[in-house]
């Protein structure tokens, strides 16, 4: 198989920053049934590039090397590059172009260092950068057996997936061997133990399949992702298999019955799946808020499209809000505590009376890290769930940071009210 | 200087993981004066991993591996350096029964796999893990010219960065020839050019200085942090050439009247910032929001302690809600449009009418991708704080997706009251 390399060039990427270029190219390359072989992260260094370059030409047929394109005195990618293979750089009016056209477009002015950007290595192919200014490059190396192909691209992101896109995934679709496919589900409220329990049996039944198949399970903040994998040179029979298995998964947690738990597929979220239920079924929801302070809002108000069935929402931090604007009973306050089933209740009956939503959900509990009592330890959390008719409520204990516990509210929050929706609907048939 | 590099071993951080632990030991070993020389970034692969740490092994003189320590098959680490390094693998008893102990303490089965952790490399010096199961290891290579230092260490962060800390850190402390500190000064509401033009007499004096000055310009989503490191032998002068340029970057900016731009230093958030200024004077907050749809209140309430001073706030997504709950008047919302300054400004009196708090922020605007019109394109937000007395409002135009104008429109807000209170108090004095 052809051996490709990725070099990722930037002194924060050793420092603090996600390598989402790495990361973007990994995925394109999985879904044409290749793997990176490995990626090298170095700093803006001459010495370092050079000597990893030399390293990444020497064990493998395509490196693909990202970053340091910029036009100041760090960028040195395009600079190195040349030296080592003994190039020179050369002037290329129709970049230069494009680039004053960019900020002429932009209404600044023309940077003066910009130019430096219009410099491209003798013989190589310049791959036109769309959405901004440094052009990416391929060049081919005649070796003995064979050649090298090497990629230059661009660190920023929206410059690089274009380009990758339009250019170099094109050109490495001939490379393609194997179909790769995976298919992830996504599971609210059963820890990571539980899931491989129950999955037990599919994961033992894999050698009957002719195809690679890898179970990986990935926790966070109450949801738990289950991804499927397989690869095999038959995409008709990648396909086949990953429907199988899905339905043999499926088909467990059924057994337990826990099907319901599974709340969506690849990339949908929790509030997109919330969403798409509301909207199908033309019903509105509103929100009342206390110790997630505004987070179960902001996620609804991710979707585009939220407001057809997203009211609003209050956010009552303060005991005193919780009264004037829901109503909320000072006795209840007084006998059971903020965070008590009572309240998240009166909450609801709240929020209901003022927006006259379809749905409310209300939340409230301790996210740390003080505020802990005996009685209700840090993460202790009350949620509620309301029709008009029922109230669904829950009282969890979550760990882990104020943030964290705040998600794993909201996670669980939207996860109960999916549930309530669709067992309803369930129950009208 | 010591070369080090870092190996960091796992097929998930070539697809989506972020590399915390290379990020950790960056940083520990910043502290020191000393830099990573590049780090590669590996599959749970045999072959590519004997082939990479033999190109380590040649051109680093400390090599720190991380992860693939677990006892499933997938992980190879160990047993892969032991054959390439020709050495065998020893049974440990201690460890052996650390990891028995570790088990029933959790009340948990022994896993069958598990005992493939109590082998180690023979001869190698073994780090013990206090937080899980996995033990680290040292292995000294003899080389023509000197030796090479070999760390070994497990995948899961909390386990490595203890072991980092009271190991590797303590033996590398012996290779600190130089101290590097940093300072970040975050500034909100400056574009990244206008910041380069105002530091410019800055970098162009660095040369005046003995250390080694560098400066680096982030944006991020209508914030820019600028990082200002310096690195010298002698640490008094780092502190003093340090606290030098910052006092010189505060007057360039105060030259053009932008001081005030400057809202916080290293690790503070803006909500920590506008936190510390309302605790501070005793005064309370609460929130108007449209377009953002909690994610205000969110960015508020994520700081410990803002229940003293946030009272709370609401998400009215829709007209009726707006006009029901902070009394925005019909006609303002249909002559003006919920995108004015109009609206904006009686949701601010709407606000504090509801909840009585010192200062009350609104915004509204249009986060995309649909809702534009002629006058008001995507990302038009409009914001509004309000003491009580005078109205500060403001319209900005901000780029990106949904999530994007979120969260610029939220740092603006949270800067434009930083700054109105401050001011208030400046011209009380």
């Amino acid at each position: 198989m052809v051996k490709i390399s990725v070099i990722s060039i930037g002194t924060e990427l050793l420092k603090e920053k996600s390598n989402t270029n790495l990361f973007y190219i990994s995925k394109k390359l999985f879904s044409l049934g290749l793997n990176i072989n490995f990626c090298s992260v170095l700093p803006d260094n001459e010495n370092v590039l050079t000597e990893i370059f030399k390293y990444h030409i020497d064990s493998s047929d395509i490196i693909i090397l990202t970053g340091g394109l910029g036009s100041t005195v760090d960028d040195i990618t395009i600079q190195t590059i040349a030296k080592f293979l003994n190039k020179k750089l050369v002037f290329v009016r129709k970049i230069y172009e494009n680039i004053v056209r960019y900020f002429i477009d932009k209404g600044q002015e023309l940077p003066q260092l910009v130019k430096k950007q219009a410099y491209v290595i003798e013989g190589a192919e310049i791959i036109f950068n769309k959405v901004g200014q440094a052009p990416g490059e391929k060049i081919v190396l005649k070796k003995d057996k064979g050649q090298k192909i090497i990629y230059i691209l661009p660190g920023p992101p929206r410059e690089l997936q274009q380009m990758f896109d339009e250019y170099v995934f094109v050109e490495l679709k001939k490379y393609q061997t194997k179909v790769s496919k995976e298919v992830v589900l996504h599971i609210c409220d059963i820890p990571e133990s539980k899931i491989e329990e129950i999955i037990k049996p599919v994961i033992e039944s894999e050698k009957k399949y002719s195809s690679d198949i890898n179970f990986s399970i990935l926790p966070h903040l109450n949801i738990v992702d289950l991804k499927i994998t397989i690869t095999s040179e038959d995409e008709l029979k990648v396909d086949e298999e990953l429907k199988l298995i899905k339905k043999q998964i499926y088909d467990c947690f059924e057994e337990h019955n826990l099907k319901h738990k599974i709340y969506a597929e690849d990339k949908q979220t929790l509030e997109q799946v919330v969403g798409f239920i509301l909207g199908k079924n033309k019903k509105t929801l509103a929100v009342a808020e206390s110790c997630t302070g505004g987070l179960l809002a902001h996620r609804i108000t991710n979707i585009a499209g939220s407001s057809f069935y997203f009211l609003g929402g209050v956010v009552v931090y303060s005991n005193q809000l919780k009264m004037k604007l829901l109503d909320v009973k000072k006795e209840t306050l007084e006998t059971y505590g903020a965070v008590s089933e009572e309240t998240v209740k009166e909450m609801c009956l709240g929020i209901k009376k003022l927006t006259g939503a379809d749905y409310c959900i209300s939340i409230s509990g301790i996210a740390g890290p003080t505020g802990a009592t005996k009685d209700k330890p840090l993460g202790t959390v009350w949620i509620c769930i309301f029709d008009g008719k029922i109230f669904n409520t829950k009282c969890v204990r979550f760990l882990g940071s104020r943030l964290e516990v705040k998600e794993q509210a909201v996670n669980t929050a939207l996860d109960m009210l999916s549930n309530h929706i669709l067992s309803l609907l369930h129950h009208k048939k």
